[in-house]
């Protein structure tokens, strides 16, 4: 047919690495030039510096940035959820109602947020590299490359007192100490009604246009003070014009755009499937659990959110590889580096056969990786019994043989975790705990090891209830009494949980470190395939994201959908209409002062709009960002035309969502009396 | 892939005539029985006799109705819009600007607009199949059906006055006398600015979400006084809400769903894409000419508007059909009919060889196709040259033998159009032409007939030229000159397009003749195939469309898209919500008035809706009726999904759109200061 024939011709004639608005470039190597030349931007250095001081990363998953010199940050509603979640509770449900601090003293401190602001970076690719000896096994390699960055790590946290983590970048091909200043004393400030940041729910999630004033605020705090915060971005006053040039400073969690064929091929057509049948069967399970009572629908309605977030993701990613299109366009991105490779006899000989070790590594994954997977238990309770029945075993190895999480700069950060007072609801977890059983038992064969040692003869639903009603970890005291105890503790502990734990402990980590060994092969040849690129394509490529500070850019651009044309922009009047289109019901219902204020409101106040920005999960409340460096909105989604990009920065159509400054401040001032904060926010407090 | 068989699981599993909200039903064999198993419903005969009554055909190609006793019509603005284009002159232009007769002396008349109305219906189809000899040949029973079928439209014609035409339904399975009564004398009493009736332009054209007004009001006229209509629908009171059970009662222009696959194929490989191809190209030269000057823009707007309309619908109808999916549900419904078939000897003895037929003949029309298609030419000067040549010859004969436009029940209706006083743009017909001898001469062989008569040695661009300039026939004084004087004038005519007309006319009428033999061919295999159906599934099918009244049925209904809920209805939130999202920027500008009012609407009113009935084009402007008989809506357009229903009743998104009355009477009111014109609609004149 014409329109495969079309598309193949158009595959056959892009240029190998696409330039259009792509890549999510480290601050260390932006793309001065790439700017310079497509939008005649100088990007300078103290544009940058400004930029990376004021933006902040939030551990619970996403990004944000600094509002205000006292310490103000900003982020998405969903990104500041989960903290929100644990400050409600049955009498003061923030999530469905929102909260304002009208003074200091009314902010409420949050449990084990953390925000991390990126300080200063340090090339160690040569320290790292150089670790490694000449004659080296890949296995040695491995623990000889950890045991560089441990000490790294604990070299430059012992030195400055800063979380010091080494980032590898390009698979492998590069190495960096990422320093941060960490805050630990977080307190919520505002938040919307649950409803107005995720309006729309489900059917609109990945959706454009769409209408979220999808924001919260929180502030930093030192010595019980407001901490000061130099760095911070203003919200623009002049808003933004369609075409405007903008960047988006964030940290992306994970892409996979480096992998090969195989690679995603196994991703396709087994990694995503799988991914997909267990979220369906957690999410029935979840939903049982909801529908017994609000109190329970209150507890697992966060979790069911960011299952059907994930569903939705992994679903629209899917789609992506199911399409030939998008799959011939990978093969082909390999076929042209490897023929640029074949032409080149050196680099040939040195890296030719890097795509057939990535292919061999990865038949060996295939061989346990059901099992290490479903082995992995998704439950809070049993992951701290794990986490603790290690903790006592790793501290007693040297620094640089741990493993990773155990290392002495990480210990901070897992205890501030292990031991947060954030409840932790039985029902819920037993639920949880007992899907993941179920699926073990169902997906694994009979006389798996791990189920004959997990469950032996008994019913995952009865295990689960037993494990549950039997253990005292949820008490915060019991898993310090058991850390406190070390070794003998725990050896000690007839907790249920923490005997399972010591019992599939040696099961774990033995796959565990088959799974690292393996992955190292593979990220030897990826490291192989990215010095290829390096060579053949030069600076044009960015490594894959990381979780680290990465800065977008694009447009400010709509685009053509179907048969039609989809605005850079919304605004309320869209949001209203959209309510009542939906005769204002759920999940298109407004909470009650929006329609009691309607009236006041401009409605042609803009509230979301879309860029060309490249970005994925993890740039959630990333400051969007003009070429004066002023906040222009926050990254808060992507349309579902951008799903696949986790792999090929792909269409015409792939958008970043994110919330217009102007449509917050209208919501602050007209809708939430919080003219003080909307003050703060434009910098006249 | 898991998709593609997933949705052949389906096709298997699917009856053969689906029975959902499907089918054009006549109001003689109206779906009664359907409708009170599936919605309680009582279709009565006073209801049908009514809706009947107040509904009105548009004769330059849509629907309506009567809305009040006084002769009111409501239907679509872009039904109207010929009629108000014409009334249009560079000082006044009602497309821009709107109309409104606040009284009925300021009442525009219509140049050449006709309304009918359907009063009486008589099944013939014993008569005119009787009148086919035993052994007649295929060409003998063409002309014995159509000498059959004059006689009797002219003793209807004769005894009733009324406007009488034979129907042919189910493909030739049965023939009815349709008599109208005609209003000739129609004034325009409203319109609104084009701008708002056609909200969004071609992009928002087959879109929904849409935020149309695209109505306008006529009222017919009989000795100079408004015609005493006193079958009329009231506007709905009440609204509509999502899941009520509505009606549409309208003129469905033409479906296929009776073809069979191998016709379908022949449109799809060679018909869809021929016609794309002459849009491309014709729709390029009116561009050109449209950049000539605002005169040129605005003579060319509509044409430029119904060719980016017709554009996009066989655009979306070839997409339809490319797609396996369809062909493959078209293929099953056939094999699954002829399996039947085969089940039943008598009727597989008489019928079974249907299929075959209709191949062989589709194999014949191919080869004269081309020339056939190209040999027509697209311009109103060359059209209205051939009427005349064809006219002088046509009425010496007997009227059975006639071609049938030229039948004496016919002849009033085409001298209406003939010695119409609407302007012929001499620049716009000379483009029309030129675009038409290109297309012929670029496709058709160097040799071909039709080519050697028309263009011999000339170029297309310069016998365009001197047939435009030569001919005097743009004024209706020469037309009438030549008609009067009969078949001497037109032979002593030196008019270039006269001479033209008499060259290639014996060509044309050969290649009628031969189409309208092997179509008869393909009528009586279809008239078996619908007489198959009529056996195996009885009176669960209804014939193919044939602009003749219809009544679809359905219910007010929103839809899943993408990823994402779509509401049922729209209301003026979107409005102004799509106008500022693309900062008022044409095709999303509103109207001054609607800028300057904004603040007197409700904005939450209803502007349309979707419903599951089926329609197709020449529905536009039909109402939309609920259970009570009461107008709700104005139907106007149908989604990109529906687009491929005239083969198949495609789609869980299939959607019908309608104006909403509601959204009507708040514009009259509160945007246009038409009180009394919405108080004629309420009944309170």
């Amino acid at each position: 047919m014409w329109s495969r024939a079309a598309f193949l011709a158009l595959f056959l004639l892009a240029p190998a690495p696409a330039l259009a608005d792509e890549g999510m470039w480290t601050f260390h190597s932006p793309p001065k030039k790439l700017l310079k030349e497509k939008y005649g931007f100088d990007l300078s250095d103290a544009w940058l510096e400004q930029v990376r001081l004021a933006s902040v990363r939030f551990n619970s998953g996403g990004s944000g940035c600094f509002v205000s010199p006292n310490g103000l940050a900003i982020t998405n509603h969903h990104v500041g959820l989960d903290s929100i979640h644990k400050l409600s509770t049955p009498e003061h449900d923030y999530v469905r109602d929102g909260f304002y601090a009208r003074t200091q003293a009314e902010e409420l401190k949050c449990q084990d947020l953390e925000l991390n602001v990126l300080v200063a970076v340090t090339d160690v690719s040569e320290r790292v590299k150089g670790a490694v000896e000449k004659d080296a096994t890949p296995e040695e390699a491995v623990k000889q490359r950890r045991a560089a960055i441990g000490t790294i790590e604990k070299e430059a946290f012992d030195a400055s007192g800063l979380r010091s983590d080494v980032v590898t970048l390009y698979r492998g091909g590069e190495y960096w100490l990422y320093q941060y200043r960490q805050y630990k004393d977080v307190r919520l400030v505002f938040a919307p009604e649950g409803q107005i940041g995720f309006f729309g729910g489900d059917p609109d999630n990945f959706t454009y246009p769409r209408f979220n004033l999808d924001f919260s605020v929180f502030r930093v705090y030192e010595d019980d003070k407001p901490a000061a915060t130099p760095h911070y971005l203003h919200f623009s006053p002049g808003g933004v014009a369609e075409g405007d040039l903008l960047f988006v400073s964030g940290n992306p969690g994970s892409t996979n755009r480096l992998q090969t064929f195989t690679q995603i091929e196994y991703l396709r057509d087994k990694t995503r499937p799988r991914a997909l049948a267990t979220i369906a069967h957690l999410g029935a399970a979840l939903r049982e659990y909801a529908a017994r009572g609000a109190e329970e629908e209150r507890q697992s309605k966060d979790l069911l959110f960011s299952l059907e977030n994930s569903r939705k993701a992994y679903a629209g990613e899917l789609k992506g590889l199911l399409d030939e299109g998008l799959m011939l366009r990978k093969a082909e991105e390999e076929a042209a580096l490897r023929d640029e490779v074949v032409q080149r006899p050196e680099l040939a000989a040195e890296i030719g056969g890097a795509w057939d070790e990535i292919a061999e590594a990865q038949a060996l994954i295939a061989e346990q990786d059901d099992r290490y997977y479903y082995a992995r238990m998704r439950s809070d309770l049993a992951g701290k019994a794990l986490t603790i029945v290690r903790y006592v075993a790793e501290v007693e190895k040297p620094n640089g043989e741990r493993l990773p999480e155990f290392r002495d700069s990480n210990l901070d950060n897992l205890k501030f975790s292990l031991f947060s007072e954030a409840p932790i609801y039985l029902g819920l977890d037993e639920t949880m705990l007992r899907s993941g059983l179920e699926l073990a038992a169902q997906n694994l064969p009979a006389d798996d090891p791990f189920l004959t040692l997990a469950l032996g003869e008994k019913e995952p639903a009865a295990l689960a209830r037993a494990l549950v009603s039997g253990t005292e970890l949820e008490k915060v005291e019991t898993r310090k009494q058991l850390v406190e105890g070390g070794g003998a503790a725990v050896a000690a502990s007839q907790d249920p949980l923490i005997v399972l734990a010591r019992t599939i402990d040696p099961l774990l980590r033995e796959m565990q470190e088959r799974a690292e060994e393996l992955g190292f092969r593979i990220t030897q040849a990826q490291e192989k395939i990215a010095r290829a690129r390096f060579a053949v394509y030069g600076n044009s490529v960015y490594p894959d994201a990381t979780f680290t500070l990465r800065l977008a850019f694009g447009v400010a651009k709509g685009y053509e959908e179907g048969t039609t044309l989809v605005p850079w922009k919304t605004n309320f009047y869209g949001l209203y209409g959209r309510c009542r289109a939906f005769d204002n019901k759920a999940p298109f219902d407004l909470p009650p002062r929006y329609l009691e204020r309607e009236a006041r409101i401009d409605l042609s106040t803009p509230i979301d709009f879309v860029s060309t920005c490249d970005i994925t999960g993890g740039n959630s409340g990333s400051p969007t960002i003009n070429r004066k460096g002023e906040l222009v909105g926050l990254i808060f989604d992507g349309n579902i035309q951008g799903l696949p990009n986790a792999f090929v920065f792909a269409d015409q159509a792939d958008r970043a969502i994110s919330v217009h400054v102007a449509g917050i401040l209208e919501a602050l001032v007209k809708v939430y009396d919080a003219g003080p904060l909307a003050a703060e926010l434009l910098g006249g407090m």
